[in-house]
């Protein structure tokens, strides 16, 4: 957001923010293609569709929070790699049915045709409650302590629930065409976008048994970190191209629906994303290095330009 | 099935089968009323639809499988609550989607609106979503040892994915207007239906920490009684009328959907269904007295009328 301000780079081993994150992508990419079910298994229409879904890329902004708090707790890398998975699919589970007829009713993802687009509409609804399920069913297979599982499970599960994902979903859906004060958005934001980011910090740390303080400092990191990722997308949504994003620009002041831009102005939103990221810095300020991808993180979430 | 075929009434306590379900139904829904976020809570749309769609009654035969089948391994009453809201929500949340326009279309259940019309569609699909993401919180906050939790979870998560519910699904979807042997029909229905009957019976058991031994017993128990529960509704949908039955009758066969009935014919099919309440009641020949809920149980879901 501001091009004066440089993506840090401490020395965390010997990589860059780039090279570790192109690692742990890959690293990710590598470990839903052996989780998911094979595409040749039956059904196969449904397990294409879901491999279709989840394997065609993205940022993995998810997967990389879960391996960088993973990091600071020292977690387990097998069962990290089951907490990245599992909070990815209930992300990707929320893309394909946001994506239908019935709700944004978009033809394109990551510049590519949405599965209902691709399959059609019941194998696109089925394909997201399977990967719901899914991603519960990885954590109860993960290699980690049953006190464990069940700790990732209810950070899931509250996450992408009714005061989590789904809700701020309802409340976006009845927000169209309507004023919505600051705080409203916020709060909408919070359960619909923030909620899911949260869980993922919480799970990289859930799965190396972080003690409490360190799960109430990541709280406050995720929070501010949450927040700025949604400025951000209404800043880029309004400044970038679709070709840059990989998915329709403008859409949200097309549609009617309000945004940190359309409520607090162009400007001012994107200080306050920069504001955020020192509040997230800040709430890390008790860490060692270990703590430097989240921070790596925090600049990258409001720096990037798609 | 069999008109001749006496319902069972062991004395178990004090309480007739027919007692003991009013009892235990009751438990359910208060036990659902207490869970489930109340409708005044923000985001109150969504909130009401989940309400509308648990709360409408029902048989409630898997809360039902999973108290019997808790009787049997002496689990904690509080820990079953959570086990069977849970595998009820899941099967809610299937209806739901399975009523919306892209999938069935159907306009009634239980002889009420169906979710997607009292509602509307995304309202509709969000609640479902929502109501799967319950079920694993409500197992999340059963207080339950935690090795308990995963182990519910590890149940209702495989029975929910694609190698069961959602993977049914996908072949019943397939399955309109083609022909199916009756090996195929069997594989659909143990997905669709049996893999989460199935589920309620392994979870109430699992929450009493049942033996490896009992479980092996109880997957035979449940297979029967869950192939049976089809053969049974195959067979009402063609003997029975939409008013009994409180949905459109006949449906499986207009639409051109392959059933027991129409594969195997009418009276093989009722034999077959008595045949396999038999091979449950063998399942649980090593029990004693505590298993005979599920034992009743079997006896009622294969001689029902509706």
């Amino acid at each position: 957001m501001n091009a004066t301000a440089p993506l840090r780079e401490p020395a965390v081993g010997a990589l860059s923010l780039a090279a570790w994150m192109t690692r742990e992508v890959a690293r990710f990419e590598r470990a839903a293609q052996q989780q998911l079910p094979p595409a040749e298994l039956p059904p196969q229409r449904l397990h294409e569709a879901i491999r279709y879904a989840v394997l065609q890329g993205g940022k993995r902004v998810r997967p990389l929070l879960v391996y960088a708090a993973g990091e600071l707790a020292d977690a387990p890398a097998a069962g990290l790699d089951c907490a990245a998975l599992a909070v990815e699919y209930v992300h990707v589970y929320s893309l394909i049915h946001d994506d239908l007829p019935c709700m944004d009713n978009d033809v394109l993802r990551r510049g590519k045709p949405t599965v209902h687009v691709a399959f059609d509409e019941a194998t696109a609804m089925l394909a997201g409650d399977a990967l719901q399920a899914e991603a519960f069913k990885v954590l109860s297979d993960a290699p980690l302590p049953a006190a464990i599982q069940a700790g990732l499970m209810r950070e899931l599960a509250h996450a992408a629930g009714t005061a989590g994902m789904c809700g701020g979903q309802a409340i976006d859906l009845a927000a169209v065409g309507q004023a919505m004060t600051l705080g409203e958005l916020e709060q909408m934001h919070r359960m619909k976008t923030g909620a899911l980011l949260r869980a993922a910090v919480r799970m990289g740390a859930v799965a190396g048994a972080a003690s409490a303080s360190t799960l109430v400092a990541l709280d406050a990191y995720a929070a501010a970190v949450g927040l700025a990722f949604q400025i951000v997308d209404d800043v880029l949504d309004v400044e970038s191209t679709s070709a840059a994003l990989g998915k329709t620009a403008g859409k949200d002041a097309a549609q009617g629906k309000p945004t940190y831009v359309s409520v607090v102005g162009l400007e001012p939103a994107k200080a306050w994303a920069e504001r955020l990221r020192g509040e997230a810095l800040s709430a890390l300020s008790d860490f060692d290095h270990r703590a430097d991808r989240l921070r790596q993180l925090a600049d990258f979430i409001v720096l990037r330009k798609s």
